[in-house]
């Protein structure tokens, strides 16, 4: 129980210490301020899990009573901008770090939603809103239209997650440890063979390059 | 008794499926993907009702909750896409449609508000923001202005519905079906007249075609 | 306790007054309709302390269930629309009323998160958030990069009004209403230093002129 425990901790700093890290780079790159960066940083962190925790009834939500939270988005706003040269030299960082986050934030998001005696259909949307809530509100903020509504095979990767955690759940077959690893895996490695493959859910528009 | 509730039910789920294919078009037309397309059906069709639950103290909302909205919303979107031929012949079928869940929603969400004892005002408040939250929440995402904050009288019909419905309760002149099936026809009538003669709201501005 | 009382409703009304004027002002200069005007000075006004109610678990949000708020709010709109020539004439009169209410809002949040029994980080996080939360809806609403993000030092001031709020309620060397308004003061002071000095936080980028 406690291992369990610790293990949802970690998966949940790591995934909020990732995000974070994203943000605070798409902020730094539209030359927002000190704040802004950490501000972009500590929502996209964290806005996901804090949507989660209101929809759930969890209040005070977690990512505002917890301070480890906003210490892993501070720690990640100095990385940003003290190593930037370094994150930049990896290859697509940005790109890897979201993907990591993702994963993980639908696995835990739905794991609590059920935790707190909710039902299947809520997990499965509150994983999702975990994992993409986040980015969606950095997009909003930076305004332009959600990258998740028109990109590759993204939010499809963290539903994915999020159905593994409530069937393995309901199934019992294996432990609850093991459900979140297999979840977490599958959901990463599905984003990362779409962002490999450049794989895409069907547009059924032509209109898009006339109204932009 | 149950005839009320199966009655809410109803309107509720009417409201919803409006609502989507109104959310489905709008999102087939900026070219997003399946994924998006439907997400926004979902939020557009859900989005007020969630911050309605969330700010009556009613959660997990039930647009989380009840899979009758998710599955309205997924069959509206499959319509959207499917039948696209038939919708887009339809006269001005977003609007229309949009009318209809607005007046909908006004009137479910006044009455679900005082049902879990809040008073006039909240009543009135939520009343509109159930009607015209989803509206809000899809131009945002779109990344537009709200169009319920520029163009003809939308909102004030939400309003006029919600007051209704507060009013009604009130006098109980009559029961509360009447009364929401009166406040049903008033806004939707004044909506559609707004529409049809353009009325619009008066504008204090000279300044608005040197700022866009 | 009566005084105690009294002075934060006080605060609460004075906020929300000029907030609203400061957001039915720049919804005016957008061109929006009379109920455009009236939900964006409204939304600036009890948007932050609607979101921290919801957070500290105040259901319904005093925002709603309070007249008290929508009446401070039509009459702001209403001077900002009838007295438009007036309002304009003051010097920056926009930047003033949303000095002082930032500084307002950062001190009443924090406090009232501290009388919910919350801790101090949750106290921090949401006195800034009822401080900036109305304007970064209202910039979300008018479809801009939210200003807090990137001007002059702003949502610093509010975090400095919360922390003062949140260390002179845990040292108790002097009353909780010195506290709020030495704190009101300081943040006040330092919003006004920073928009006459052009006191700007650090920007860590030089990309901004290409990305726009």
């Amino acid at each position: 129980m406690d291992n369990l425990y610790e293990f949802y901790n970690f998966l949940d700093l790591a995934g909020t210490f990732v995000f974070a890290i994203s943000g605070a780079a798409a902020a730094k790159q539209r030359g927002l301020d000190l704040f802004g960066i950490c501000a972009i940083a500590f929502t996209v962190a964290c806005g996901g899990g804090i949507i989660r925790d209101i929809c759930i009834g969890a209040i005070p939500p977690a990512g505002l009573t917890n301070w480890h939270y906003l210490v892993a988005a501070i720690i990640a706003t100095a990385m940003t901008i003290g190593l930037y040269p370094f994150v930049q030299r990896l290859n697509h960082p940005v790109l890897l770090f979201d993907a990591l986050g993702l994963s993980l934030f639908a696995v835990t998001g739905a794991q609590k939603s059920l935790a707190f005696g909710h039902n299947a259909e809520v997990a499965v949307l509150l994983g999702i809103t975990t994992a993409v809530g986040g980015g969606v509100l950095r997009d909003i903020l930076l305004n332009r239209i959600p990258v998740i509504l028109e990109k590759e095979i993204y939010a499809s990767a963290a539903l994915l997650g999020a159905l593994i955690v409530v069937l393995g759940n309901q199934l019992q077959w294996i432990s609850r440890d093991w459900v979140s690893i297999i979840a977490l895996i599958v959901a990463f490695g599905l984003r990362l063979l779409a962002l490999h493959y450049h794989w895409n859910l069907p547009v059924y528009s032509s209109e898009k390059s006339e109204k932009d």
